[in-house]
């Protein structure tokens, strides 16, 4: 079943079908991906236009590509030579267009992307835009609870740390919104809580929530949403220091309970190592699947699944 | 037919004869392409050199690679590392060619291409040499008059702002001495006028021309050809600022007027985006031709077509 | 015949049985290479990952891959973004791990490949580290011995120049000491002697050395491996320019000379040009021979020859 869109901008532009027609696509290039290369997409070329380097999100979705039988094209970081001249994005985007058959991009400003999307004659995919919305990241995340907790409806998520400005609990929430008796625990410092925005969204959607400052409220949720506590938010270096320290999970605080660890990476430091080898501990293979979850997204918004 | 020559440095160095077979096999790319992915080069890699950064032009290249069925390697920017390592250009060309079977190579000094090529082992294309030559912008330009203006034999054509440093419109003139019965309308500001090299090129082909500072007279041609007035090139900013300002295409200017549209791209401002909507804009088509010109020059050099 | 190990880290690791069977693969793989492409590699993909760029040694890995049908992911340079969010080393590999079948690192700090290695789940090749090892570039230089002089058994060696910090003659000299009947020439500055963990390595192996400052030494030696002697190494320049020109090779002193002469290339004028045409002058094979040395290292360690 086709997506009914052609660019993927933000996870509020999609339904609940919408979801469960990706996870299912994306559950079948699992399979496609562990018996070797696809030709599905084979004379396709995606663009992969990153104007911040990430080099997790572009690998990712380079390999996707890759291993559906396509091509890439590959821009990344400060030597992208148009932004000197001074050239607008819609711009870029009628020249990229001409050359693939998909766009990629990244960009640091919040609001790029639905620029990007409204001049783009391809299907284009919304790769993060600075503060704004990153909804690749999110349909992973939401394909690791399906896959880790074989349903999404009913769960108790527990998302820690910096709540305010992550990005990926952000986009996350407002894809969850789309389930049933859900229940949220959201933990962070009082200065990082969760935005109105968010909370607000939640109540509308009736999903209940607490809020706290201790972590040990979310150590018996279904999932435990982790996220790092950066440093440039706070004027007081020590007060960084103290509250960094709350917010790492370690293997005795975890182990042996059924809850499913989850962090975008990279992590520094807010899970230890001794973490790695619990088999709930689920980080490493939710990176693993933003490459069937974007194998999906190509080959849907292609129109080739 | 193959082309007379292993390396393509520079417009210069082709007959009418050449530039028609080059057009000839383009069109034939064009339909290759739209029909997707061709074998033809299955097994060929193309290095894309690029000393300096030009996104445009290399993903140009790169697509029309992989299109034909190729494998691309990239090296560009300033993490570029033999250069610093003090390595000769012509070392550079005798490594690569150790790797691929043809290069395209970007680099900021005029007269690297030349150097380059009298090195290179495998067929070599000069990307742009800094103020010198840049070929396939030239054919690519050609390409679009002919299929936007049918023939190019008898045509009327206009080139408007920075006549002096721009070049492409040098290259291009260059190409067009070997056509007949042209008519040249040169549109710049007084500092910034075509070169004495240029208008001696033009005198000596008897291509008739006029110059002028005023842009109406370049909306009856039969093709205008925009260029951006670049700020650098004034000591004075508020002297930009006039002189910009009187080089700006807008839709009333040229609706419904025949005369057809071109930019090498990217525009600061020079076109209004309200000009992109009409038919004879073919500035975002031009880009495009980019593609099957180079798929034409890779398979020719490559001896496969 | 499998390699009786996952990961390529160091020369210090391989046996002469293994050499020799990298060498018979890498001989195959020539003729592979001349034939065009192979489908060996076919839905593989490789990660070059190039925390530091070293452009040469990327692109021979590169094609080596494209030429055996597999697909790469490339991340290099400054904007090599994990790093600047704090990640270690081995969470990259965990996450580089599940997007690509086989990892390529260059990473300026020793040791980083061995942590790598420990964490990486697919094959691993360390493609240098720092002033560490560098593999693959010992086992091509191996390989071209063995193709310029029919045997390596019985040689006699010079290696000149910077024999102190120069990385490539120590993994050369460790690889040789596998070898029979050998013989060494170490010329160099005295600044710049062989250090001693690599002279008691060939005291151990029953190797006879002799060392010099004078080049003349290693004029009929088989194989002349000529390194460049580096700037920064010196406290006085004057020295450096006094030391520089002793170390130079120029045509008459091998024109007619049976001894091969060697380069890990690039060269920044130790070898005059007038030498690149004598029979004898290897380094640009040299340089070639990295493509079939690393394609049958990634074919080995992939389990496909």
């Amino acid at each position: 079943m086709p997506l009914p869109f052609k660019h993927l901008l933000s996870t509020k532009q999609l339904t609940r079908a919408d979801t469960e027609e990706i996870i299912r696509v994306a559950s079948v290039m699992e399979k496609v991906r562990t018996k070797g290369k696809s030709d599905l997409l084979k004379g396709k070329v995606l663009a992969a236009l990153f104007y911040e380097p990430s080099t997790r999100t572009r690998l990712s979705f380079e390999t996707a590509m890759l291993r559906l039988g396509g091509d890439v094209l590959t821009a990344e970081g400060i030597q992208f030579s148009s932004l000197y001249k001074g050239e607008t994005i819609e711009d870029t985007m009628e020249m990229v267009g001409q050359y693939a058959d998909i766009i990629a991009m990244r960009h640091p400003e919040q609001g790029s992307a639905e620029k990007a999307g409204s001049a783009s004659r391809v299907p284009f995919i919304n790769a993060g835009d600075g503060p704004g919305q990153h909804p690749t990241q999110a349909l992973l995340d939401l394909f690791t609870i399906q896959k880790e907790c074989t349903a999404i409806d009913g769960l108790h998520i527990a998302m820690v740390g910096d709540l305010r400005y992550g990005r990926t609990v952000h986009s996350l929430s407002y894809l969850l919104g789309l389930y049933k008796n859900l229940r949220f625990t959201l933990i962070s410092p009082t200065e990082l809580t969760m935005p109105e925005k968010v909370t607000s969204f939640l109540s509308e959607k009736k999903i209940p929530f607490a809020e706290t400052t201790d972590i040990a409220a979310g150590l018996s949720a279904d999932v435990l949403y982790m996220t790092r506590v950066q440093q440039e938010r706070f004027a007081d270096k020590s007060e960084y220091e103290r509250l960094k320290l709350q917010y790492v999970l370690t293997e005795p605080m975890v182990k042996g309970k059924k809850v499913i660890i989850m962090h975008p990476l990279p992590r520094v430091g807010e899970i230890s190592t001794d973490v790695d080898a619990l088999p709930n501990a689920a980080y490493f293979r939710q990176a693993g699947n933003g490459v069937p979850v974007r194998m999906a997204l190509l080959a849907m918004l292609l129109g080739k699944a």
